[in-house]
């Protein structure tokens, strides 16, 4: 009987550049009652990573370009947010006032960079960036754990992301290590002994949604959920197999 | 502590125009060792509405137009098929060989119109429309579930949905009940005591994203899943929340 548990991690204290993450969460785990077992995944907010690795930003240290200056006049934000975006992208994909669409230079296309504002100390002239290389934090993270407790397992790092044609944000994997991202279900049987319509399942992403709602956004919250019963443990992948290349994106 | 638990309803029948669907589900749920609580949220697969609804479809008897017949080679698809996507949408989004992206009746931007030819008993020959109101079709079952056991449960009615940018499919809240669909953040403080910047949380896709893990594609999988510890139980909601109006869209 297929079941998944996903379970807020009490008591995660303020994380700071250099914290270890490894031993934080493994001692949350421990006041929740759990011990960690092979195929269990650790799923952690993106906030939480980019702290760890100081990817913080002060505004009042940037200086906009022209182009940052133009922009931000068409879309109405900050000049020196918007050249922090434009930095950390590849391309503009939309934009109209009050939003900045844009492909993060790890691919991944998301309003204003994945750049934060919320639950970030230090008040308004601090942002923090997506972690230079998710996928390498979370196999880094894989191998924290490994390391303190000698159990193998997966790890998704997860961000809410907006969406073309339906509203709200859900979380997506941003990085993913010691388990799959896509579940390839080419030739695999339905239940009437056809082959599957539905090709690629991108598990990661329904993980780190569900792990999204556990987390939830505000003063309550909770940066990490353990998720015990991830069905598909064991294969390896990393959330840039995620990532649909330009060239066969329909909407871009 | 929050704790969000998914559990896939085993011996679930095969379902048939008609069936007792609240009955079906409640007997799996006794099978599974549980009893239903309120707060619990049901999360059932479109193809079970669907058939229970009669949505049914003999390709056989379809007759396409000629712009069904002009499209269908293009995308390289069954001129009968691309006859029923057009009944079923109010436009074609995008198209390319093997592919045509939609926007349903419903809203709804997807592939084929979600119409489905897996897990359909009959043969090629038939193809399994998307319910004709999934929103009152949750509504439905939730009432048939209280008239059965007196018990307030959500009720989401999910469907894979690919997704612009992005590899893979993820499961989707199509039909909602008893439950809010979007979150709205909006002056809620952050852990420092700012508004949040994120200001709608899509719950309900998160939901159905997370029970579509469960639930499985092929022939292994079952079609319904129990959740339970959904953290926004109390308000209600319809999956029509999470359509994005066409005027507010970046990407139609």
């Amino acid at each position: 009987m297929r079941e998944l548990l996903l379970l807020a991690l009490p008591g995660i204290p303020e994380i700071v550049p250099g914290s270890d993450l490894a031993e934080t969460l493994i001692a949350a785990i421990g006041r929740a009652g759990k011990t960690l077992q092979a195929g269990d995944v650790i799923v952690v907010a993106q906030k939480v990573i980019s702290k760890v690795e100081g990817r913080q930003c002060r505004l009042s240290d940037v200086q906009p370009s022209p182009r940052a200056l133009d922009l931000a006049e068409k879309v109405d934000k900050d000049p020196r947010l918007v050249e922090l975006i434009l930095r950390e992208s590849r391309d503009v994909v939309r934009f109209k006032p009050g939003v900045l669409i844009v492909e993060h230079r790890l691919g991944f296309v998301t309003a204003g960079a994945g750049i934060d504002q919320s639950n970030v100390p230090g008040g308004e002239d601090i942002v923090l960036l997506l972690p230079e290389d998710p996928d390498a934090s979370a196999r880094r993270l894989r191998h924290g754990m490994y390391d303190m407790c000698g159990v193998e397992v997966g790890v998704v790092i997860n961000d809410s992301f907006g969406r073309a044609w339906r509203n709200g944000v859900i979380g997506c994997a941003i990085g993913v290590a010691g388990m799959p991202a896509l579940i390839d279900m080419r030739g695999k049987p339905d239940r009437e002994g056809r082959p599957l319509r539905v090709t690629q399942i991108a598990a990661a992403d329904e993980l780190a949604a569900a792990a999204s709602l556990v987390m939830g956004q505000a003063a309550e919250g909770s940066p990490a959920v353990l998720a015990r019963g991830f069905p598909y443990a064991g294969q390896t992948g990393a959330a840039a197999d995620l990532v649909r290349p330009r060239a066969e994106d329909l909407f871009r």
